[in-house]
């Protein structure tokens, strides 16, 4: 774990002595020496032996100060009135000290006693908490928030992976809803935030070296301008080992999914003659589907498969197969396994259900143990299969699938895989690839990346899943993809209960869906709330090009769909330009006198099909603006088709001049608005009937991604905007 | 304004007073008066001219406390030395006299110096925030919140109309995110519902009875577990009268409303044989349409249009005419609208646009006296016109639309009109109306819903908005409707700026959207978040049967789309019933061993038809479940349309045995599952394709009209269930 810091060399021998004696916990006293080792602020301390040097102590610190008897032999200090809080002056220590002293002699006369504690008495600042905790998932993490309530009742929490950057640091203090708060707030003065950053990458640091540690909270922690003290220090200690994954080199991962996805062939183990068996869905897809590779029916009790010859075991087979589909039942599955590991297969594909999902672990443990001991990598069990287009490859028993494009879906359930491919063959989505993931025994979501990543059929890889395998593995992956291509995540199960164990403060908030909301965020990650949204995301984002700016215009037909517009771009984080005056100028040349210039621009709703045409190619051509919403009203004088032709033409236009921008659309009107979207989607224009809340959802996927991915630049317009 | 308390008697003329001196706030020592008067506890004070009179006060108060001097003379009394806080035995305060009296001395030789005011120093307690403030579209607001940041930074605040019964005050308690510190956390005591309600209370009846109050601020209020004491309080004055609203008396409003929507005859002013003109569009659409009322066009320059005999003015028809539907240019309106009047006319609908919304406020306006003089019921101007189904009456310029419904529609913008008529085709939306507002410069939403209440064909009402000429009125009808039939709202312009103009702190707070949100949930409307929300809501709300009770309970096919329904049940406010151990015995009678059964109900992915049924018909006439949701999994043995075919079997054989129970489904499969959706949504039975969100919306909606409707009841399934 970790690189082994300068700090974790004195703090680990402590924290190994303390589990090695059965603790749980740190007490005070080392809590402080871990915070000392690690530059963790905490308030300053002494032991005096005497009224004078417990005044000295207390002029060093500044009052107020805190005096505590010690005592090996007094627990409890107060009761023994053996603690004097808020002392503020010479005075008030001096007698503190004689007070405590005769307090602590007659409560235990035969108790030894060593001084007086002095402690610096801070107060005043912000009250913040940072933490850390051990997630199943992602491993060492680390946690900010503000406040006692703010974090504890709205759960204003925000999480990363522990270690920590400085830059992240400083990022997660913005990622909060109470961030304005740091800044000062009804007079205060704002926190010293590169203090408080340095505070984080602490306590990152230190979790990450230290698997001893298994949660931390330093709760509260005083910010002021000056900067940052823990006053109240935890550590939980952990005596379990921390989880180790199995993990592959990119290169050997890339190794096994070549031949995965491109084959040069294919066998079908339990391919079957009879209609309604799924070893015969499978051959039939691989057939119908128009792979070009052989593909290799396997049945002891068949000649001949579509008329292709049947073999009795994958070792017969005469010819190089790089996939092994299995379609036999689950009892079955380790035997033949064991066939395509001597014949030398690298890859399976394993449909049957029967495994983990219905509570046979030990049999899923089988199959693994005789693919890794075979160096087989495997899909599943318990999955349709998957589909890769570039190679008309349909390695499924569900229908065939062939429209080609820049979409690569995964999906852990079969059920949303169904719903997949049914909107796929709906909505006329190109995809390179559907993948069923079900148990993920083996491949996951991290070797798909990893694949999708150099497969150049793939701009775009969207993502349903239930559960991560190795979180910190598939960050790492999913960070270095989506800075070129969007990745979007259905994550199913957020609502679920979670660390309901953890007995740390930190532990118990990093228990709900914050989590992976926020390491998905980092990790430039797209989250879709729903399903439908991931299949809309999916559907769109290639088709949008990446925006140059912040600056987004709504053109209307219909003022109300403007205003309904204009919420949506406020919801979906997306900024309005301010209309420069010029720009405005140019606009109203082409609008009623009492239509509406600024933004949205509202057109009004008598308008021809010119003025539709001059104001979107205005807003094209014009550098200031970078991406474009428009609202269509249905009339008599713009029919539908109309719109949609002059619209695509538009478009078109500006692409052949090199004119890139993202144009969404939204239509208002009769049923004729749904065939005129259809065909702006063929122009690669995201258009929505009865709507405007999709089209816009759709354009904010795709600047949450483009934002993430470093491709708005700093200098963006956010910062000239003042409509953010 | 109001019914003139006897608080009111004694603050008014000290507030009039203050107005009439041109004022804009009261002073600190009117506050108290204004607070004392009506039972606002503010900090016990009182002025000492002595040092043991302090002490007197001091000791009387409790400790600590603060002394300032006073002096008409000293203005800035903390630069002239004349504060001091924090006082906590007799000799501080004895020694703060005189300090104090000396310092003023030499800050301000010449000041009169009247004694020194010795005040209660409150401390400890929970931080809120209560104020009030005055909204153009509601009037006068109270508002409540926690805390300074988590007022300021997250705007967790709530708003009421004011006056404030107790019980809707302490429901304002629990109508902020930050609820759960009221009862107390991290070892706080909680505070006093009580008092704080009560306070709540007297300052709503305090500014609903005071129209010179234009904003209060109490901030903070330190709440503890004896009570409540306003450490601060701004009251900011107006010197504007009132806004006054035209009301009618709800029989007014019936009377007008049913000859506009019943009509005995038609008359079109501007009627045209001409093809491609709206007057000519408008006869079509009545005739074609089969109103059954006599027709008459309206057209000096004609004889005959479309058949019927054509008349140079309205005053020229013989037979009675109880609607005048406009379709002249904007500027003969006001003419036109006299001859209405003469005729004796009650209703006009005003489709011409070239009025307020165009800069001429002025013609609104002139339209606006002609109707008022001759007691004329308007709809418009800048409309599309209305349709009520059944008159079969389709008074409008777009394509008719007759498919009956008990839904009834209306929209502020005529872009939003076409996307409700389009949605409407495209989805077999029954209707009973769709009306269009537009500029609303005389009929309104509150209208509509007067007479949607007693409409028979009508059982939910779905209104697009913009603006609300007169919120309270609203409030006011749709909280009496919204207990018989669902009110579902689309408010558009969510994010206006809103009140930049706001003096105080609750006057800028409720400057944003949340005010709609807080007054439109008081009343029980039922928000949409977006436009397709509002349409998917009226479809469905009229087609679920109200729920028992708060459970629900999922059956699915699919483990995946199970997580993500019982996701959406907790995004919508959807409580997962917690299994009895006997249904769940039940349940598993029926699915295979590695089924689960629990909440959701997986029956797995490889079942026969008859599991589905089996398992819907149990949760069907289990009396324990209130809410069904299905998860369809697309499969060979169970296809899409054998599962819309047995579902709806067993929802009707239940309803034949009068159990009648909300069901929707999510459907995830190939293409098919659309045909099989419609099949489902024929039967009554909401289902979606390709989305786990929007059937359990849909029902969240149900829901949250029911609970408002008081149609749950306090011993609902709430607080039995363990899954909220």
């Amino acid at each position: 774990m970790g690189s082994g810091s300068g700090e974790a060399a004195v703090v680990r021998p402590l924290l190994q002595a303390a589990v090695a004696a059965g603790r749980s916990s740190l007490g005070a006293h080392e809590a402080r020496r871990v915070c000392e080792a690690n530059g963790i602020p905490v308030p300053q301390e002494g032991v005096a032996t005497s009224p004078e040097q417990a005044v000295l102590l207390a002029e060093r610190f500044g009052y107020p100060v805190v005096a505590k008897v010690v005592s090996a032999q007094i627990l409890h200090k107060t009761e023994a009135g053996g603690v004097r809080v808020g002392l503020r002056s010479a005075a008030e220590v001096r007698a503190a000290y004689r007070e405590i002293l005769a307090s602590a002699g007659s409560y235990a006369p035969s108790a030894r006693v060593d001084g007086v504690l002095v402690q610096q008495m801070v107060s005043g600042g912000l009250e913040v908490i940072v933490g850390a905790t051990t997630d199943p998932t992602f491993g060492k993490l680390v946690a900010f928030g503000v406040g006692g309530v703010l974090v504890e009742v709205l759960r204003d929490v925000t999480f990363r992976l522990a270690p920590l950057g400085h830059a992240d640091a400083l990022g997660m203090l913005d990622s909060i809803a109470a961030a304005p708060v740091l800044a000062g707030v009804r007079g205060a003065a704002p926190v010293n935030r590169e203090a408080l950053a340095s505070l984080l990458v602490a306590v990152s640091r230190l979790v990450a070296d230290c698997p001893e540690l298994a949660e931390v909270d330093l709760n509260p922690v005083l910010a002021d301008e000056r900067g940052v003290v823990a006053v109240d220090a935890r550590f939980l200690l952990s005596s379990e080992p921390p989880p180790v994954h199995q993990r592959f080199a990119r290169e050997e991962i890339l190794a096994s999914m070549r031949r995965l996805l491109r084959p040069r062939g294919v066998a079908v183990i339990g391919a079957s003659a009879e209609q309604g068996k799924i070893g015969n869905s499978v051959m039939r897809n691989l057939v119908d589907g128009g792979y070009g590779g052989e593909i290799y029916p396997v049945n002891p009790r068949a000649q001949e498969i579509l008329g292709r010859r049947a073999y009795a075991s994958v070792e017969e087979i005469p010819g190089e197969v790089d996939v092994a589909v299995f379609a036999i039942p689950a009892k079955l599955v380790p035997g033949a396994l064991e066939e395509v590991g001597r014949k030398g297969i690298p890859t399976a594909v394993l449909i049957p259900s029967g495994f983990a999902e219905t509570g046979n672990a030990e049999l899923q443990a089988q199959v693994q143990e005789v693919a890794r001991r075979w160096g087989v990598r495997f899909l599943g069990p318990n999955i349709y299969g998957f589909y890769y287009t570039p190679e008309k490859l349909c390695a499924t028993f569900c229908t065939p699938y062939d429209v080609k494009g820049p979409v690569a879906l995964s999906s852990q359930s079969g059920g949303i895989g169904m719903a997949i491919l049914g909107f796929a063959r709906s909505a006329h989505l190109g995809v390179s690839a559907i993948v069923g993931l079900g148990n993920k025994a083996d491949v996951d979501e991290d070797d798909l990346l990893t694949f999708f990543e150099e497969d150049d059929a793939t701009s775009c890889i969207a993502m349903h899943m239930e559960d991560l395998k190795d979180g910190r593995a598939f960050l790492e992956v999913a960070k270095r993809v989506s800075r070129m291509k969007p990745v979007i995540v259905l994550k199913a199960g957020r609502t679920s209960a979670g660390a309901t164990a953890a007995r740390s403060h930190t532990g118990a908030l990093a228990g709900d869906d914050k989590v992976y909301d926020d390491l998905f965020r980092a990790a430039g990650v797209v989250r879709a709330p729903g399903l439908r949204d991931m299949l809309e995301y999916a559907r769109c984002l290639p088709m949008l090009p990446t925006p140059a700016g912040e600056h987004v215009v709504i053109i209307t037909g219909a003022g109300g769909s403007g205003v309904l517009l204009s919420d949506a771009c406020v919801d979906n984080g997306l900024s309005l330009m301010t209309m420069p005056p010029d720009l405005d100028a140019a606009f109203r040349q082409f609008i009623p006198p009492f239509g509406a210039a600024g933004n949205p621009v509202d057109i009004t709703g008598g308008e021809p099909p010119s003025t539709y045409r001059a104001t979107i190619e205005l807003a094209l051509e014009d550098e200031r603006v970078h991406s474009l919403v428009i609202g269509y009203w249905h009339t008599i004088i713009t029919p539908p088709m109309v719109f949609a032709e002059l619209l695509a033409d538009v478009v078109e236009a500006a692409r052949a001049k090199g004119i890139r921008k993202p144009v969404v659309a939204s239509l208002a009107g009769d049923v004729e608005v749904e065939a005129a979207c259809e065909a702006l989607f063929e122009h690669g224009i995201p258009a929505y009937p009865y709507t405007t809340e999709t089209p816009v959802a759709v354009l904010g996927a795709k600047y949450r991604w483009a934002r993430a991915a470093g491709l708005l630049g700093d200098r963006g317009a956010r910062q000239e905007s003042d409509g953010s």
